[in-house]
């Protein structure tokens, strides 16, 4: 009488999905997406370093009672041992680098390395990975989701590592989408989200003007809420129209 | 009396040039025209991993009589040490990783790990150290050449190595080009070159058709000489007009 009921998601059909990132941030807001839309039979698997934080959301999507299966695997992908236990995809994963230094100031060979095996080696070796656990089946599809960045195609100051694991990250998966023809691939930048890495820009980054830009983004309200985002993300994996191994922007749709 | 003098080459003012790759292929070609070019006082460091062919290439240079000091490094630039002694900047340098294995087979971190180790992580930390060791000086310029590919912007299959390496070295060189205005930063595809790598693309690529691609490059000539594309590059640097941060390629110009 007068109440709107609450719209619920059309479900889609069994599906395991291996989510990275899951505990904060975009992560966390494509989960608590994904996890109502998951038909009978789904399985939702979360991975993060967060022990803690991954739990709860756990508990919280198990609450919903759709009988959905929620699994949490805890790792550090940024060590060989943490990759090989969670040895499944990646989605959401990453870290800005330290952003207070300039090209110039980045000179130490482990620093860079440690940079790319988090953010670059583990998305590589957990989607191969996951993608030979979950090998081509009759009647089922396969969907990678790489989280990328404007940054993955231009260039910012002071951000040279992150700007160059993006950019390597969007080739390695157009890369699949030319190798692996039935397996969809969505290389998808959400657009500056409204969480702990922007705060780390217009505090951290070294460049005035370029902090000045990040400050400017927040007081202007252009940060973009994550559910906003995954919403988005949600709505192009539904319709599936994209090009196997594109780079679609927020702000493209 | 009929006879064409052999054109010497215009001198440039005095240059410190540091190589990297130097002893074979494009490198080698590079520093043999480079050699002559280098005004009085310059001096040439040459850094491979193979000792024996930089000192014979070190020891041809000299020979030539114009007192250009050539000095050699050899250092495995995959290793932390080898980098700490290199401590110098790039410009021909890479490797192609295993070929024969699709992303699929990509899902040993240190395989991977080691190939962004030898062909980004060196590329970033010898220029950033040799870039704070040719510092800013009234009335010189500083050149960054870096060696890229056209992989680093079209996916090839069997490539993701190899493609997501140039991809990501190509970005960092355009932050370096934003960060400092008074430093030229170029990235150079020399396009196919007649070296090792070609041999090995058309006998290891994994996939059949890539394979059989590679194969009729070679078997139509359209191999290109690495003294003919890196005289390209010598007239790029010559011209001197250039975008600084522009990817520029042997068949663009």
């Amino acid at each position: 009488l007068g109440m709107e009921p609450v719209p619920v998601p059309a479900r889609w059909d069994a599906a395991a999905v291996v989510l990275t990132g899951a505990s904060r941030g975009f992560g966390l807001s494509l989960a608590r997406l994904l996890a109502p839309r998951l038909g009978e039979g789904s399985v939702l698997l979360l991975l993060a370093r967060s022990a803690e934080a991954l739990s709860e959301l756990a508990a919280e999507l198990r609450a919903a009672g759709t009988g959905l299966r929620v699994e949490c695997v805890t790792a550090d992908l940024a060590c060989e041992r943490g990759l090989r236990r969670a040895l499944h995809c990646p989605s959401s994963l990453g870290s800005l680098g330290d952003v207070s230094k300039s090209f110039l100031d980045l000179t130490d060979p482990n620093e860079i390395n440690s940079y790319f095996a988090f953010n670059v080696t583990s998305a590589l070796c957990l989607t191969s990975t996951a993608l030979r656990a979950f090998g081509k089946r009759p009647g089922s599809s396969r969907t990678v989701v790489n989280i990328s960045s404007l940054c993955a195609v231009k260039p910012f100051k002071n951000w040279a590592l992150y700007c160059s694991g993006k950019a390597s990250r969007d080739m390695m998966f157009q890369v699949l989408a030319l190798e692996e023809p039935d397996v969809r691939v969505l290389n998808y930048a959400p657009g500056p989200l409204d969480t702990d890495m922007q705060l780390l820009a217009r505090t951290k980054t070294g460049d005035p003007e370029m902090r000045q830009y990040f400050q400017s983004l927040q007081e202007s309200g252009q940060l973009i809420d994550c559910a906003v985002s995954a919403q988005k993300l949600v709505n192009l994996l539904e319709e599936d129209t994209f090009r196997s191994g594109a780079h679609v922007d927020f702000y493209d749709i």
